[in-house]
């Protein structure tokens, strides 16, 4: 019989309260609503097909994704519209062709000479949109860097120029709104600006593209933008809340686990949530307030006198307070159920195989399959 | 039509050097028939049936287990001694009892009265070992703790005290030989005063346990101890390189990523390989060599020019020489294959559903699948 309340399963395993997602995706689909771009959802963070509908509003609307095992899931259950925002490894390309083949309008990322020429080199139009580097973050070419224009030119002789994107990474490391404001328009500015060029090379450009789930959230304006991706929102976790971006209480995903022993000197619980189920993230390390390995919870979702995670091994979780103060145990009996909100969601969700769709705090409603590997 | 050589591979994906496997297992079992103590293979790092019975000779040996869901996949494959090295939480007694009716003498690991209790109540005779702490590290009672004999008392009223074990999880932060001795001793000599004990006190004890590869590998003598429980030396890794467990030449596991850009200031290669395929374990980040987020061999195998990945994303990895030096980034172009050897195998190996089997270094003559979950 399986399980309909939190406190019959089996710990660890990942809880999603559902209330918050939605809430999470009205919130976002308003902002960017009132600014007038649409949203790709991106896959990376929920790999699940009920969270992407519930992001799309139950269209297959196009979509983003981290992975080809991602694009082959999505196609599977009819998104048709896939934007593939990792620069392409050249093995991928004949799953990239496969999928093209059965009707997936599947676009590839690059940006370089060498990696449009081998996607050029199939002769088959595979769109590509250009990497633009808007913050210095990882990937990309600048929007004013020379080998733009030749990067397009390569793609043009067999391949197809669909458009540039950007990723601005960097807004993780922004402190205060101000920031996140400057890096949105950051990131707008540079992919308009790579945009432009192109076109006044002769290139169509359909797609200029952004995101982030920090810039997505505090971007002023997005003129010249075509889309926005964004994928973290829909869960938020500790990182976003340390950044602002959202608030603790909007945090969707928590992983349940159960204390199995007690230390006395210092104080500390032991439970079944180790790195594997919490995975080993540290995101919220440089933050003002550090929340360890995650935020402890009790079953009903409420703060526990601020414990946090503060080790982690395979199988083991060790709490204890954030202070380091003693607090009192016998409040946590062996098979007490809590909840652990994790530093990162994607980080935190990709080790787990489902979610434990919960409403009204308990309630198990749904268990939501989720997509792995590559 | 499968891929036959890793070249032929979508990466990022898992390599699993067989004949480096082989010899590790063989160095290990020769130190333990040397030392007269059986092994009971730990499951927990492979995940794997193939390569448990490479562990094991083959053989449906006894067992050691981090998950139920490992027991679960032992007890399917024919193994029927199994030890659950995990603290028990209640909510796991159904699938214990379960496993039991059908036939699997799945032994439980408590640590306090509590717990004891909570097994004891079934009614059922379940066998548990009782944890010792050897070492401060984690969890367990001490051998001298007035609590052992009422741990022991409480599971003999319904339950069945099987014996002792301990795992020495301090090694780890143990530097140089002697101090790896030194806690080989102090974790056998915990455990048989524990079993001491509660023999004393009227109690048989015929499980006395130890374990952990690096305390495994530096005993000098076992005397007393009825059996080790090891996992990671079957792959090694990075940390156990440091530690000075095994040799960089013995890691057998590697994660093929390949190179999907360039940044020239300073100089980086981008790959496919981010924290979702190498994990986000810093296991070295401490040791006199950082090997960061992983060593960067080539395709055969042989170390270029002391690369390491300084830092991942999800699906992104940033390759940079260790003293940050430039390096000659045309040799790496677009599409490059490289093998990054993990920090911490266990951590590694769980992010990938399957090992590619190679001997001689580039053919593949096996894929392995892995379990997961709880």
């Amino acid at each position: 019989m399986p399980a309909t309340t939190l406190d019959q399963l089996r710990t660890p395993c990942l809880v999603l309260d559902a209330e918050r997602m939605h809430h999470n995706i009205a919130v976002l689909r308003a902002q960017l609503q009132r600014l007038g771009a649409p949203l790709r959802a991106h896959v990376k963070t929920c790999k699940s097909l009920p969270v992407l509908l519930a992001m799309t509003g139950g269209e297959r609307a196009p979509v983003t994704v981290s992975t080809l095992a991602e694009a082959e899931a999505c196609f599977a259950h009819g998104f048709r519209d896939v934007l593939y925002a990792v620069g392409l490894a050249p093995n991928k390309l004949d799953a990239v062709q496969s999928l093209r083949a059965r009707g997936c309008d599947l676009i590839v990322t690059v940006d370089s000479i060498d990696a449009a020429r081998h996607v050029a080199a199939r002769q088959l139009r595979i769109p590509a949109v250009i990497e633009i580097d808007s913050d210095g973050h990882r990937a990309g070419v600048r929007a004013d860097a020379e080998a733009l224009e030749p990067i397009a030119n390569a793609l043009a002789r067999g391949g197809e120029l669909r458009g540039v994107m950007t990723h601005a990474g960097a807004s993780y490391e922004c402190r205060g709104e101000a920031a996140l404001v400057a890096m949105a328009e950051r990131e707008r500015a540079a992919v308009v600006a790579a945009a432009d060029r192109l076109r006044r090379a002769g290139h169509a450009c359909p797609i200029v593209s952004v995101g982030s789930t920090p810039t997505a959230r505090f971007a002023q304006q997005l003129d010249g933008v075509t889309e926005v991706r964004a994928g973290v929102f829909v869960f938020a976790d500790l990182v976003m809340a340390g950044l602002g971006v959202f608030g603790i209480d909007d945090v969707a995903l928590s992983v349940l686990v159960s204390v199995i022993g007690h230390r006395d000197a210092p104080p500390r619980l032991l439970t079944d949530g180790g790195w594997m189920a919490l995975s080993r993230d540290r995101g919220t390390a440089d933050h003002a307030v550090d929340q360890h390995y995650g935020l402890v919870l009790d079953l009903d979702g409420r703060p526990c006198a601020d414990l946090v995670v503060v080790g982690t091994n395979q199988e083991h979780g060790i709490i204890a307070r954030r202070d380091g103060a003693p607090f009192d145990l016998a409040r946590y009996p062996i098979g007490t159920l809590l909840r652990v909100l994790p530093n990162h969601a994607c980080a935190t969700a990709a080790q787990h195989d489902r979610y434990h769709v919960v409403r009204q705090q308990r309630r198990i409603e749904a268990v939501w399959p989720r997509w792995s590997g590559w």
